[in-house]
């Protein structure tokens, strides 16, 4: 294998579209996010595999016993609006160099397929359970920042603190030095629990920019089950002391 | 020395021979089976060392007071049934890409023999002490995965819990990539002892599924010393209170 | 990207530059120093921006919500006195191999300017809240060594213990090797806290060696900041027992 | 710099060189036996300075208050009896690859000056004070076995256990590839402070076997130091308790 190994299955022809990135990150809410598109548009094509040393060393074991190596995807998704190039995947690079370089293998893939902007999708830890789900925003641009903002998007000062790290963040830093125009957005969430609710505030932003529709019934339903999972460790702090957020290991 | 440096110590003919690797790992049931076929087939001829910058940087001391680098070693080995090339040794790699290289290179003396099938050997926790010892498996395509079925494997949904890491779990990814079709064996283990019981379960499935025949002394060898070991520990913890498995470190 | 990507954003011809750099490091010594230029002299030009895979991967999200990668900036200097080619940024590289790589990119760059003598500017920690701001040196070379202690920096036997690390130790190390004279000024600072008092103490060397002259208002500014916010730690601190230095954490 | 840098300061001839290695390790054990060759041998002469990225990115100060970046040396050695050619200095390598191309690196000048034959020095740990010093051995090859046990050094089953990592081990691994009979003399040592009587008990062995005659008067006054140290830890630990091994920290 070479340092990456990116793996041909489809070549569809996709009208400007839109690089969506959804990797694993704080409350799952851009992966989050990424599932969910790929199980609401039923006709999501998988058109690459992309492979690399830099991923760490391990095969995922299916439902039906068969592995896969760590990877990541992209899909082509057909909206009403838009078309969607999706990136998703279970990793994030083990080093330094392996995120920048990573990165960049990502952005050939889109370029190649005519991306002209992107969107990485992240959370942005609060450390409490959250009421109102906000949508914090950064790009890398001024024009993409009003937009964001018209759409509801939050744009506070030294937010996210220390920056945003791993392929997220560099999708922003790389894109920029390839003139791709791209935003991240970052659904607040406690950072203890895989948070769907965060995930679907991000999606309503989304939806609005890119200018597609889908429905929240899967999300809606990760989001009761986690409502439950929240609940049932609420009952089980509420013996002798009343329970604290801080006690919240994440779960998900 | 280049990145690998792949030693030749000979060169047979093996007909269709299946690549098996027990290389260090949870319980060192791989490695225990590598070592138990090595001592039952007393005609295994060393074929293949490899040394690499990716192990460690150390060398054993033998016995003798003469040094070995850290090295994985392949032999041939001839049995009734089928010819096996067993891949053995005392490290893993020691960083990301050095797995992938290293299984790489691996794969590559595989191909050079004729491999067209390969078998990773391996453990899975649970742990707890084990009276039962089932195998469990994944694979890179569904008949295997019937036909070990049929060996009394076990396919079990989200286990291994993360996969499979390390050269184990790059055989089946890498040996996918170039279409060999691999399995993985991983014995149950309570995953803080070295578990020559989890090794003979895994044994007894190889064969089968293989091809070969082997006796069990050494291995029940092992396993009685082990009885000893185990022995010792719970009567040590037996004083006040009743010993639990979680006391138990990882000995061997 | 590169393993190195030099952004070119000015090239002005300057008459003799040194060298002067500030990067991140115990009390943020060289960082302050490297800033208070930068706010002093206002019409200071971005000459180059260097982006590296050695970085960590991430963006800074500046105040208008546009995002910056990780990266170190070059900044021409013209003072009353000598031309400064300034040094400075947020990072340090994330593993051995970067650091020895970046510095030499920084050489690279410097000696494109014309840069015949280089200043390596940070912090020697002494554990304790600080009185007399003593500078201590470090130089490639004897004459310097005489020369900065005419200026009254002070060189001690075994200061800083176990060397300096860094980008500042290997423009010391690297600068040897391509007769670039340079000297290391380190401010003695607690190391707990970001120190102003000890940036200054440094800059006064700095611009009786280099030969310019500097006002002291937005260093003396953030020294009024500090000194509050040592204040507030200390009354919190004084209940029951009275402060020790050792309890104050690093802030800033 | 390239990923080595090996600076030449002279190019004797030498007379069929033995390279002795002394980098820091366990007791410091190797590098108090080659800090002692250059103390007694006034005329060694530095003929190789190795710099590398392998090595920690810093700089050393020197008393004079200059610098000199990590490296290590080659000093030609020349004795009543053999030539020497001595490698000392203050680092390993950082990174597992970097342990194997260093001491590459090293055996090529190695070669260059003629080397047939190689001694790693180091030491061994105990964990307990130590009366007699025992020098254990591992050697790539029987006769060379043969005569250090000739020489009074033990070769015991499973010492060192984890075998000999850095430098010195692979001096034995890559040495034995190139045909160079290569040995480890391993003093005895607690493991908790810098130990200049183990350090004589292994210059006693490698005279013998090396065959050339050297004073121990600097080494001597070390050991003396050295029991005042530990003189006064144990009267400090001598209050309350009996004072145990295991509270010794590592000293020197």
């Amino acid at each position: 294998m070479d340092e990456f190994d990116v793996e041909e299955h489809a070549d569809p022809e996709l009208e400007d579209p839109v690089l969506v990135e959804g990797l694993p990150g704080v409350g799952h809410v851009g992966k989050l996010v990424a599932e969910h598109l790929l199980e609401e548009f039923e006709d999501a094509e998988l058109v690459r595999r992309v492979y690399s040393e830099h991923f760490p060393p391990q095969v995922a074991v299916d439902d039906d016993g068969t592995t896969t190596m760590a990877s990541a995807e992209f899909h082509a998704v057909r909206t009403d609006g838009a078309d969607i190039l999706l990136l998703s995947g279970d990793h994030q690079a083990t080093d330094a160099p392996g995120h920048y370089r990573l990165t960049d293998c990502f952005l050939d893939v889109a370029e190649a397929f005519g991306v002209e902007r992107a969107f990485a999708l992240g959370g942005v830890p609060t450390g409490e359970l959250i009421e109102e789900y906000a949508v914090v925003g950064a790009a890398t641009d001024d024009e993409q920042v009003e937009e964001l903002e018209a759409a509801g998007v939050e744009f506070r000062e030294d937010e996210p603190a220390g920056g945003i790290v791993g392929v997220s963040g560099l999708l922003l830093g790389l894109g920029e030095r390839r003139d791709i125009p791209t935003a991240c957005l970052m659904g607040e969430t406690s950072g203890y629990l895989v948070d769907p609710k965060s995930a679907r505030a991000v999606l309503e932003v989304l939806q609005e920019v890119v200018d597609f529709e889908v429905g929240y019934a899967s999300l809606e339903d990760r989001a009761e089950e986690m409502e439950e999972v929240i609940k049932k460790i609420q009952e089980m702090e509420q013996g002798p002391q009343t329970p604290s957020d801080e006690d919240l290991r994440y779960i998900g």
